[in-house]
């Protein structure tokens, strides 16, 4: 491996000569001195150049050995030799040294292998990075199992539509829109199991915080009382992701998790049978107001709009014990306690008119004993977004796919 | 939540009443006494009824009250309180306490969600696990960044045949066969990157070693000499991955790997282009009897049998810096160093009669300089399959999906 010491080390090598190795971020040639602006996965360092020498244009590929030298607000390299590894073939589509993105969204996103080099689109996806650590670390304290589970199925029926189609050697089959069947039948395995992958959604609309695929944080366990230990659950995984973040990417602003999320039931909010964005966004503020919180936990929604899985609220007819967690103005999670007895799901299932049949490898799991289970998805670029302030979920994944972009 | 003690946990609780729950998993009525045996995520609790009493069939959810009293071999509970908290509704298709498996593989797989509470049917899926968690804390340890990339894209470039095609909003896209040009492209932005996820062949064969989607732990990282670099780094994976199961998954027998993995030229061992299933067997056997490895590394592959972006060997025309890995008579990982050029991508194309133009958005990585990297992808079910002695990759999924199977 090309020995070389990183742009965040090389405060420990003062007065020795040393490499390191990256792109040029930025070359400025003034009358008397000129930079080179190195800029490596850990940072960027300063290169001090003889006045007219010919420096590399920006995002060539570098190794420069210099003296790792004091100044102000940190080291600098000095007396530099410059070997240039590779070079670009053509400017990028915007300056990537900027400290703001001189950029628009398409341009980013038709650019993305080069545009993701700017640390300011780039810090969202170590945020990510960070938040999925923070989520298995807590998890895997807590007996879960990860699993890996087929993001191609027999069936479109969980939720019917937006489904994508696919030929399966001669046979329709469908992408997974999500691991729910799959997760549910594990917690018969291993009581507490977690997924971390990608999930598919035919979404016609084009809308700042839809994607065709996005990745989703799976949870499922059993034994369970009812959906508040779920939701206790998804309050320490939260804590978990923030505090990873806290620790890896220093420097963002970071929600507090309350030790309790502030709860609110579906009748105190609404008459009608979902919330709007609106409603989600005002209820958002008032959690924000009267409790200094920026998660909001949403229960007991009605079971008509939730899933034939959905367990009943058993104090309250029409009620179920599912719940969504609002952040900051967004639908970030949607969890609940499902029901467990094989009796239940045909009951369920009759009860919406559909068939037993093509769930018939899911209803296995309940035909052979099952706990009072429950679990919650969260959408990953949802929260990276909301995290950030990102207004468009695209900002938060690398190559998005949405119903008019399929490349890079 | 539940209240409860688990299996593992019980001999910390000698004389007290305490309550367990979880699966039955066998139950034993002798005439003096009788026996449930009790499972849970961390193992069976023997519970001692008195003669007579109606017990729950196997897989009854249960929670038991008891007494925790030490017995022969470790502690049990006397006294029992039983709640049945659900019952199955059919007897599992084969005994899930026999010591072996009393079933054939195509009816372990179509009863999956019960079938894989089996402990021996489960234990290949904790391996995967830990396998994955040593893989991940190594790759973390040395700075590399987990990234998401697209499971649909534009074009069915990277390999050609084998892709499963669908219909995205009236459009034709693919899926991805492999993360190879996004990791690649992901180089430029992070240096280091890894990304577990799923990956998908169309694969027409029916054979014990293919599925249709596997798990794929794929890395690639900049600033590498050559292809050695990226033989070191899988080594130390491979090592993590070992240590994770030995600490996670008590009692499994584990190879060793060595400090250096015994290598060997491709021209050393064959005239052909390609090795075939019995000469990879063969190699392995000599590199156990040679140098008492597992492994084995085969250097050097021929260009002709290895994918446009790989690296040529600037020392020995005709070969490149790809590799294999063997692990006990099958392969486990390809890899090697990529090229790094724009132009020499272009060559390469033009050398192959390919257009440029499906290439456009992994081109661009390398038009806006990149450093000379490489990677490697272990395919997860097969390493588990080795680890296990597991005849069939099938036994190391839980729901696997191939020529003839799409459910459950």
């Amino acid at each position: 491996m090309i020995s070389r010491v990183l742009s965040a080390d090389l405060h420990g090598y003062g007065g020795q000569r040393v490499q390191i190795a990256g792109w040029v971020h930025r070359r400025r040639q003034l009358k008397s001195v000129s930079f080179l602006i190195v800029r490596d996965r850990s940072g960027l360092t300063q290169v001090v150049c003889p006045p007219g020498d010919d420096l590399p244009p920006e995002e060539s590929v570098v190794e420069v050995t210099g003296t790792v030298t004091w100044a102000e607000g940190g080291v600098e390299l000095t007396e530099p030799q410059i070997t240039v590894i590779s070079e670009p073939v053509k400017a990028p589509p915007f300056d990537l040294y900027r400290p703001t993105v001189p950029a628009t969204l398409p341009t980013i996103l038709d650019h993305a292998p080069v545009a993701l080099r700017h640390p300011a689109l780039r810090q969202p996806l170590e945020i990510s990075a960070a938040s999925v650590a923070g989520f298995r670390a807590t998890l895997d304290g807590l007996g879960f199992t990860e699993v890996h589970t087929p993001k191609i199925v027999e069936s479109a029926t969980e939720s019917g539509a937006n489904v994508f189609a696919l030929d399966y050697f001669g046979r329709p089959a469908y992408l997974a829109q999500s691991p729910q069947f799959y997760k549910q039948m594990m917690v018969g395995v291993f009581e507490r199991v977690y997924e971390v992958g990608p999930v598919f959604r035919a979404e016609p609309h084009d809308t700042a915080r839809h994607l065709a695929q996005y990745t989703s944080l799976d949870v499922e366990f059993g034994f369970v009382e009812d959906h508040r230990d779920v939701m206790a659950l998804l309050r320490e995984c939260l804590a978990g992701m923030v505090e990873s973040v806290r620790l890896r990417v220093p420097g963002v602003p970071l929600p507090e998790v309350p030790q309790e999320i502030p709860s609110i039931h579906f009748a105190e909010v609404t008459g009608e049978q979902d919330l709007s964005p609106a409603q989600e966004r005002e209820l958002s503020e008032w959690a924000l107001r009267e409790h200094g919180s920026d998660f909001l936990f949403v229960t007991g929604y009605p079971m008509a709009k939730r899933p034939f899985y959905t367990h009943p609220d058993p104090a309250r007819p029409g009620y179920s014990n599912g719940f969504d967690l609002l952040f900051r103005g967004l639908e970030l999670v949607t969890g609940g306690q499902r029901l467990h007895r094989h009796a239940d799901y045909l009951a369920a299932l009759e009860a919406r008119g559909e068939p037993a049949e093509p769930y018939e490898g899911y209803l296995q799991a309940f035909a052979y004993g099952m706990p009072p289970h429950g679990g919650f998805a969260i959408g990953l670029e949802r929260w990276t977004a909301r995290l950030t302030g990102a207004a468009n979920v695209r900002q938060t994944t690398a190559f998005p796919r949405d119903l008019h972009r399929l490349s890079p």
